[in-house]
């Protein structure tokens, strides 16, 4: 295992510390239990948003705390969900007096422990909302999941939400324009390499030296198919196809497309993928109006892509427009 | 060799291909010879900023061109210097009659080659100045340099000695103000595993599985040392002793510092580095004013670290607070 950690299991801690040391004008780090919180919390009176899951998926979540998107976020271990606790404590440090959205990934052990975390909150009168992102078109049921995975359209949610909570809208509308989002939202994603969680230490799963996998899980789990690597083009073509025929998206429509690197991805490669993710979608009659390019939600050091494309109305152009300012997602401000 | 490409030849003008489709509203994209401007080049009355060099190292240069930073980007072939021609013409397309300023990293091939461009250019009347970065302690002369290597550095000058330019700041000055950021910038960086370039298929150098390059150089060059793999903040101890020295950086200094991942490492583990180096400077009584944690001067798929630390007067920090709209770096807008 080639890693720039020291030990294995202070990874996270260790992080944490960094991430306190290098954004005190963007966010607090609170150590025991590990969450982050925006650096102005709670703001009164607006709707706070909390979203977490396993840590290795990086810049997600804690590089989206911050003015316009997230109050807070609860990194779990590697690859594991964080606890209800944690989940609580946070969601009681961010909240205004306007209500909580969590936004949980479509993993069993995260919508659990929300779920025992939102009842903790509402046993001392916080009102909280849930929004589960369930957006890879991959598998139905996986490693860890009942139904679908919840991947790329979450970095679409927090921002989208987030700017609608940071506009003074109500609890009962942030969630209503989460949950919209998610359902307009597809994602696939694909692994060249594996990748290695630090107290494990060795590879999470194998791959021949001349294969991929198709409909890779952000923890490794089995996708849809294994197969000998294609050019570019020829997997990009695989991976539209599923999520363009997913929603479907149609001609005319309006999308909002991530091309997300799990981690190991030069980002010349990135914008190979999304050379061709451009002309299929402009031969469809689909419109590309806003793109992201780069690691958004990783998977450690595991080299592939992921592909989210978001059908996005005006209401959700204008709060993706909107000002954001955190660690790993900035403008406007 | 893994890697979502198609025809290794094809890379660069792909990458181009896919910069042209995402960033209209940032960039115009050339594509024989291949250069980017930003959109609404050329300014007229300002100076414009040209940089280039191999590519292989994303986001750099051209992420880096838009407003407030460059004008535009001359990539060459993955680590390969680009043509006279192509800066050549590139120089043309963005002077606006202020002059140009060509933002050279130290590798001999680039500085003949942006030297030639600039005779040809002031031959046809466009004042050209030169500032050529060579921030790397690691070695003196290596595999393609004579004397020291250009690297972190030059993304402190783009962002300085551009926001100068913007600022309507005259040629000798913006010229001024990038050789003064050289100066008192500083980097050295490590690599745990070699990368790929495309066309040759194979690692660019061979490392044992315990094994680490300390004061690698972004093309692979050798550094100062092999040695087996220590623990993060031992590396950190190790690349800040060098750094720190050099200038040497003492206490009361301000610094702007980076922690750029070479391609392959995921941010969690930059943010360890990133802590390390916080522990080490506040130590010395030396004050991180800003910093910079994740991919911006890269070496393809290279799992590794690089550390930048610039001292930086009012005036830097000035022009570092300043606007910025690229596709890498932006904020202030």
């Amino acid at each position: 295992m080639k890693k720039l950690i020291n030990q294995p299991e202070n990874v996270v801690k260790e992080e944490l510390e960094g991430i306190a040391l290098a954004h005190p004008d963007l966010v607090k780090v609170h150590i025991s239990p590990h969450y982050i919180v925006r650096a102005d919390a709670p703001v009164k009176g607006k709707v706070a948003l909390v979203s977490g899951g396993g840590s290795g998926h990086e810049p997600l979540h804690g590089g989206y705390v911050g003015m316009g998107m997230l109050d807070a976020a609860c990194p779990g271990e590697v690859f594991t969900s964080p606890t209800p606790d944690q989940i609580y404590e946070a969601t009681k440090a961010v909240s205004g007096g306007a209500g909580v959205l969590h936004i949980v990934k479509n993993y069993s052990g995260d919508v659990m422990n929300f779920e025992m975390a939102a009842e903790l909150a509402q046993a001392e009168g916080i009102e909280v909302a849930s929004v589960v992102t369930n957006d890879d078109v991959a598998v139905e049921d996986s490693l860890y999941t009942q139904g679908r995975r919840g991947v790329g359209v979450t970095v679409f949610v927090e921002k989208i939400a987030g700017a609608a909570a940071e506009a003074g809208l109500p609890l009962a509308k942030v969630a209503e324009i989460a949950k919209r989002v998610n359902e307009n939202g597809r994602s696939m994603g694909m692994a060249l390499t594996s990748c290695t969680v630090p107290v494990a230490g060795k590879p999470t799963f194998e791959i021949g030296d001349d294969e991929m996998e198709i409909g890779i899980g952000i923890h490794g789990e089995p996708g849809r198919t294994r197969m000998k690597i294609k050019p570019a083009d020829e997997i990009v073509d695989m991976m539209a196809e599923a999520i363009l025929g997913d929603l479907p998206f149609k001609s005319g429509d309006r999308v909002i497309a991530m091309v997300n690197g799990m981690g190991g991805t030069p980002l010349i490669e990135l914008y190979i993928v999304y050379r061709r993710l451009a002309q299929i979608c402009e031969g469809k009659g689909i419109n590309i109006v806003r793109n992201l390019i780069g690691n958004y939600i990783t998977s450690l050091e595991m080299a592939g892509t992921s592909i989210t494309l978001l059908r996005a109305d005006d209401e959700l152009l204008k709060f993706w427009d909107a000002p954001v300012k955190t660690a790993a997602l900035r403008w406007g401000v």
